[in-house]
């Protein structure tokens, strides 16, 4: 997926949100910035891709601002507070009395919990909200693909599930739950370091999901979504040795699309911000379950 | 005034909203935020004036957009939904018993006018708000050198008055009468070109300045606040013989704080961004009336 010229002051803001929580000092502030402007000055046209600056983004804060881990505290926080409505979402989904609704139902709360997300612009995210986005799940969702990714998932033996968010991992392990239930043997991907609040071994262990899933691999970079350029060799042959992938976020949706899908992704998402929405030609705050190639 | 690094991300905010506004091509809307992320990477530094990098931006905007004056529309509301209340805000002032309570008023309902801004990520304007804002003006107003400003107009022979936005010079009307009470001469100075939503010649006369005023000349120029070096000769003889000088809004916060200032500045406003409101030490969303020098 490419930018559109929204994104370019949002990757400004999102920058600069970081800086300012990472260093009170003026000078570094305006050193990162300046690093900042020069990126987009550098690379920000129409081919570019939108994850692919935000990593180079993220790391330019991380480096000059010698933060290396700049949502570390609301990443923590994500997953205390998902944790502490988990066992009602778990009650939503072991209501349904068939493996396939039990499924969808996983699906939705997971596409929920990918708006735990901060500072993108014209997104608000508030934990009291979770109830209520559950609730209107249904309604929210604008592509709906979930019997077909069942159907399929019934008949794969290896998926990888690509993990965006911290807090939003602790649904994701429901789904997972769902998945190993069907047969399959699920490994969960997860970001080799800290990139936004993007879920890293050390949440996904935090919040269980070692218990539940067949194993943990990490991508072996920073990166947002995946570069499989990046990636360590271990992971990509895990990667392209599965018979399904599920990805989930909008990181993922941005860099995925952009090379030549082999086996089938499914991928689950909120539509955060316009041109994520605008790519999937849906509107913005949308639950989106699409399969992709 | 100088920049801090949260107006970088700002500037290509209001830059970005110009642009979609002005076309709907995604290579000229592209074309215009490559100019936009080069001028940030030139320019953005510790010594920029956020003011000065707005006109360029705008410029910038204008050109490669070929818009003329992409606030027209809003201009135009602005002034007729201001003109619709002006009877409220006229009669609030007239029943104040004494020259100087209703000199205060006027001046607090043409700091309310203030608001009167689009686009600037995070402060939000609604026409329905103006009642709420007028009551609560005394509140907000969190420096008050009224009584001053008012000490310093009644000895006053030529007042220069720079207006800043249109829908906001409606109320500016009423302030100007009360001086025009105390005795003194009033000249209006409006921007001699489009520029953000900031009134020009045409928006002076449509909401009747040209009744209330002495006169009404222009900068000479489109750029935001007062760029002396941009202005035509005729308005820097007036302004530079004018024995004070009233000025409204942040644009002429920002630049008028850049030179050395020799007759006395009323700077009458409402803190909209968080650098603005730093400069002052208060916090956004308030009312400021400041002597200066």
């Amino acid at each position: 997926m490419k930018v559109e010229v929204e994104c370019a002051s949002c990757i400004l803001h999102r920058g600069y949100l970081q800086i300012i929580g990472a260093t009170k000092d003026p000078s570094v502030q305006f050193k990162a910035m300046s690093a900042l402007t020069d990126l987009l000055a550098k690379e920000f046209n129409p081919s570019a891709t939108p994850a692919i600056l935000g990593t180079k983004r993220d790391r330019i804060v991380k480096k000059i601002a010698s933060v290396s881990d700049p949502y570390a505290k609301r990443k923590r926080m994500s997953n205390q507070k998902a944790l502490e409505i988990l066992p009602q979402v778990e009650g939503l989904i072991l209501n349904e009395k068939t493996a396939k609704s039990r499924f969808r139902t996983a699906c939705l709360c997971s596409i929920v919990g990918n708006t735990m997300e901060f500072d993108i612009p014209g997104h608000t995210f508030n934990y009291d909200d979770i109830g209520r986005l559950i609730k209107r799940a249904e309604n929210d969702l604008v592509i709906d693909e979930i019997s077909q990714i069942f159907n399929l998932s019934k008949k794969t033996k290896k998926i990888m599930f690509l993990a965006d968010n911290a807090g939003e991992i602790v649904f994701d392990t429901l789904l997972v739950r769902e998945l190993k239930k069907l047969g399959a043997n699920v490994i969960i991907g997860v970001k080799g370091g800290p990139v936004l609040n993007d879920a890293t071994m050390e949440d996904a262990r935090y919040v269980g999901m070692n218990k539940v899933a067949d194993d943990i691999v990490t991508t072996g970079t920073d990166a947002v979504g995946l570069i499989p350029e990046e990636c360590s060799e271990e992971f990509l042959t895990l990667y392209n040795s599965s018979d399904m992938i599920i990805a989930k976020g909008m990181g993922h949706v941005e860099t995925l699309t952009e090379f030549n899908l082999i086996s089938p992704h499914a991928l689950l998402l909120r539509t955060k911000c316009n041109p994520v929405a605008n790519f999937f030609k849906v509107k913005r705050d949308k639950n989106v379950a699409k399969l992709m190639p």
